[in-house]
């Protein structure tokens, strides 16, 4: 196609793919390349704009490298890592929500009632509840991999003050779905605003700071495995997670103690918790795998 | 926001945005998250194809370097660069196309009816023509840089084998608008297709080739910069550029001549060209400036 416009350009990308192009392949990149042009026509888009653009994405490929990608912290704050997660998420169960790039595999094993917090200091924080198929039956068989920051905002990968798979663990549900551990109440951190993400951030006014939270993976036989993220009530990020993560259903209510004997029975911790201490009950539900 | 789904994400995205924001950065970045959280729902995109897509944004860095500008090459072959390019084409005069990552700047002077050819193998091609204004005045003063590939559809700067600006130069317009030269007829050339705009291609069965062309940027007092280029008719790849920089009103003709005679007068060649040669009749409407 010789004469092409700016109307016409569209068709004549989708003219230049081969008829033999994978469905798959053809129908994203049609959408993709539908929404680029209709977003640089709407906006009227300027040689300038489009080399800043560029140059972006090039200052963001100068600063990735095996510890840090910040084409996914890109995404992450435009939403979209987040819009992924929703789409792909089953209509029943607990939302998942981002996987982050602070997972690692190894974790230790930690038996139900364990003690997570160890050395950590900061507040004590009894995490509680069972994981249930959509009907609310407990499912047996459950695993969960669980990972948090120290009270410092990093971490173990971060910190070099931290032990290896510090705040760390694997944990087998009991048979009727129930999982307990003690552990630390993680705080709110900022993800990193010193690349070209940060300076997307600051041209529109927005901080780097994501509420506080624990992650999980949650696994079980014959169900969808879910990766999510629980984030407690009175975190003053909640409204304003820079990465779009917190749903409704992920909010998580600590709440407090000063009585030891209200410290539930089973606990590796015994009565030893320092006063006051937090509980959270928070159950998850994981929908069916689809065949 | 805590609530965040599919459907108010973009919302959610405008909501963190201060109101200080400068209001094009709000325009530009509304729109682009607009259209990207469409692009994601339309096609249900997977988490497999995210991470693909980034993977494709990190490798194109990868390959990035002072010499080669993937991020460019991408935006070319997606039809972006030339999607600006005709956004930003005033509505009269001849159309705009991609400058291209091959000028250089300092071309040596050479006098209307100078030689560019040289010692160059290859087609004698006498290009004229001259450069008017929307009306069809001449204009006065304008000046022209040419560039183009050797008849081995190589760049100066990308061939060791050629001297420094070969097939390149700056050239002063007569007072009537008239300018000449002779040159060599330039080849098709494929873009790089070796690194991940290469999967690109290749996965919608995509060649590479760029039909040949001359570079020109025009500028003249009181008058907009033209940055375009010249195909000629005959070419085979017309139909078809890589990235789609052809117009209609870009397609040159070379016209064949076997009697010397029929070269035109005052060319610094005299009466020497081989036979046969081409004449390239081609005029040029810059547009007034836009105060």
């Amino acid at each position: 196609m010789r004469n092409v416009t700016t109307e016409t350009i569209t068709e004549a990308f989708l003219n230049y793919c081969s008829p033999e192009t994978a469905p798959r392949t053809w129908k994203v990149l049609e959408s993709l390349v539908t929404h680029l042009h209709a977003f640089a026509r709407e906006v009227n888009l300027t040689h300038e704009e489009w080399r800043l653009g560029l140059d972006l994405l090039k200052k963001t490929g100068e600063i990735t490298n095996d510890e840090r990608n910040e084409y996914v912290l890109l995404s992450d704050v435009l939403g979209l890592s987040s819009l992924v997660d929703m789409i792909n998420s089953p209509d029943v169960g607990t939302p998942s929500s981002v996987l982050g790039p602070f997972h690692i595999l190894g974790a230790p094993d930690l038996p139900v009632g364990g003690d997570l917090k160890r050395d950590n200091e900061g507040a004590t924080v009894i995490v509680s509840g069972k994981i249930t198929n959509p009907e609310g039956d407990p499912i047996s068989g459950a695993e969960l991999e669980i990972w948090q920051t120290a009270d410092n905002g990093l971490y173990s990968n971060q910190d070099a003050g931290q032990p290896d798979y510090n705040l760390r663990a694997h944990m087998r549900a009991m048979d009727d779905g129930r999982y307990m551990f003690t552990t630390v109440r993680p705080a709110p951190y900022t993800v990193p605003d010193d690349g070209p993400v940060g300076v997307l951030l600051h041209a529109t006014g927005r901080h780097p700071w994501r509420p506080s939270h624990l992650h999980f993976i949650i696994t079980a036989p014959g169900h969808r495995t879910l990766v999510t993220e629980v984030f407690p009530s009175d975190d003053p990020y909640l409204d304003e997670d820079a990465v779009f993560g917190v749903r409704e259903q992920l909010v998580m209510v600590y709440e407090e103690h000063s009585d030891p004997s209200e410290l539930p029975d089973g606990l590796a911790i015994g009565r030893s918790a320092t006063t006051p201490f937090f509980t959270v009950d928070f159950d998850f539900v994981l929908s069916p795998e689809t065949p």
